[in-house]
């Protein structure tokens, strides 16, 4: 993967500012924890499981020069640093399961000297690294055996290398399946209204040399149509007992016009993604977002003043419109997964 | 109907620039043909009623400055303007049917002296512009007799006012709807890669005092299954002899959404649509526009550069999805419209 999202680098955490591409391609250096705050505030770094790595090495990056004296003094200056990466994102869930993972750590480590204290926090942002990146490339192995030469592949929104610390989630399945040679085309769904199909993963696509041609939203119906797709893989935000997954607001418009068009739909997303606390997708909250985000494009009006919208940011789509989930640990039809806990 | 579409003008065509809008409302004047051309073929006029009367005051402007001795060589002349013209739009039905009413209107009268041929030519534009008024009028009214109290429209792209010489056609039944206290809500589909809905829709529903919702085309999906939507109405740019209906790219993916959501899909649009000559859908040629339509928005690059993309402007319907087709002469099932010849 020569996209590197996030990575630790000797005394730096180095970060690709997404904010900024697909027109320019900027890595940028973190020393202190303080303008790393600013970066995952602007959303430079951004998605689920790369955001949970940067809270981790967040967390070192603002204790690693601590002068603090005694072990009482260290753990509040780290609660306090926990706190302060917390609040550059407060609803982003994996930020916080980062933090708890850096707090957990230095507890099991707490009878020993500072420094070593220290040793073990970096040891631990690794690992949430090391893991995240194990993870994708057991998805992407699982997903990689169901693509077939000549495949022509839709995907919406970016479940990509830009996302996590790897491969990614969907795209990962492409990586790994390019690697074992097989020939397949990409339709990118352009995925209003933040366009993260167009800016992301058309960009990370093309930078791998996987054949993508982007399209708007409302052309994948069409192109199903003329017979040109033959599978839907798509990652997930969250997914419940019972197989329902909630994604990128329009998932769901595509997974019934491929089960209108016959086309397998596969979700690709880790274990972690999956609530087994909620049965169904009835129950999961859909975040509105502010209509400027649909009226509005790089601060160009494109709607008229004052017009009222609606802006989900997600969208449920029914396990029965989901041929299979792929996860770390196998490919599962909807109705098992809840057998993986 | 506050809004002017078209408008002949003394001796100069009138239109609002479509492109400009909602942020700025300008009308533009155009006294010669070959920038006229221009903006048909920038969009700047569009929707096919609208078309057919660009058509006619097209021909026309460009024919009346004809230094033509003979009839031979003005009929000639004649000829290639209207090919030229055709060549602005080439899928657009209603403009080759407006050229085809010039035509005959000259050949009607090839034995008056040419300037009285020319009287004639304009004669038949302003016939076709006060014809385009009385459809709109009479669709608009049988349309109008399918909303209830309470219903929820979705909308895809522009057939409205700015679509045709008057009231428009799907967003026509919904002007003569509330004219006759209606109480109804409209969803707008934004209608990427143009716009038309968020630009265009949106403006002129609001203009109308219609209580309207834009929401991006993925978001459809999310809104039907909400159950929120009790009607789709919209337009049409051809329709074939067996039903099947070709329209703005998204207009089968929204029709396929409301079948499987069981919602009734209407098509509204004039006589003049219907192409009694193709059997079917599958002959409709697809007009494919410049991908930069995707991948820019006012002049922000909003994808990667180089990026392939597939950019279809129209799709096809087929009438086993469309609950029925409102036309001036009344409302059919779309197996009943080829009676209509």
């Amino acid at each position: 993967m020569s996209i590197q999202t996030i990575k630790w680098h000797g005394n730096s955490v180095k970060i690709i500012d997404q904010t900024l591409l697909p027109g320019k391609v900027v890595y940028l250096e973190f020393r202190d924890v303080k303008s790393f705050w600013q970066a995952i505030k602007k959303l430079q770094v951004r998605g689920a499981p790369a955001l949970g790595v940067a809270a981790a090495y967040g967390a070192y990056l603002g204790i690693k020069g601590s002068r603090a004296k005694d072990h009482k003094a260290f753990m509040r200056e780290l609660d306090g640093m926990i706190r302060f990466i917390g609040s550059a994102r407060p609803t982003a869930v994996n930020l916080f399961w980062g933090l708890a993972r850096m707090k957990a750590a230095a507890g099991r480590n707490k009878d020993k000297p500072i420094p070593r204290i220290k040793e073990a926090l970096l040891g631990e942002a690794h690992k949430i690294y090391e893991e995240d990146r194990a993870i994708c490339r057991k998805m992407a192995d699982h997903g990689a055996r169901l693509i077939k030469n000549g495949d022509v592949i839709l995907t919406h929104c970016n479940a990509g290398a830009l996302a996590t610390a790897d491969y990614g989630t969907a795209l990962g399945v492409m990586y790994r399946a390019k690697e074992k040679g097989k020939k397949f085309r990409v339709y990118a769904d352009e995925t209003r209204p933040l366009l993260q199909g167009a800016r992301l993963t058309a960009w990370e696509l093309m930078h791998e040399g996987i054949d993508v041609t982007l399209i708007c939203d409302n052309m994948a119906a069409h192109v199903m149509g003329l017979g040109k797709v033959t599978k839907v893989i798509v990652g997930a935000d969250r997914i419940t007992r019972n197989g329902d997954t909630a994604n990128k607001i329009g998932t769901y418009g595509v997974a019934v016009l491929a089960k209108y068009h016959r086309i397998p739909f596969y979700v690709v997303a880790p274990v972690s993604t999956i609530d087994f606390n909620m049965a169904r997708g009835g129950s999961i909250p859909i975040e509105e977002r502010h209509g400027g985000e649909i009226t509005t494009i790089r601060g160009n009006m494109i709607a008229p003043k004052g017009v009222k919208t609606y802006c989900p940011a997600f969208d449920v789509t029914p396990a029965g419109l989901i041929t299979a989930i792929v996860t770390e640990k196998g490919v599962f039809k909807p109705g098992e997964i809840k057998k993986i806990r």
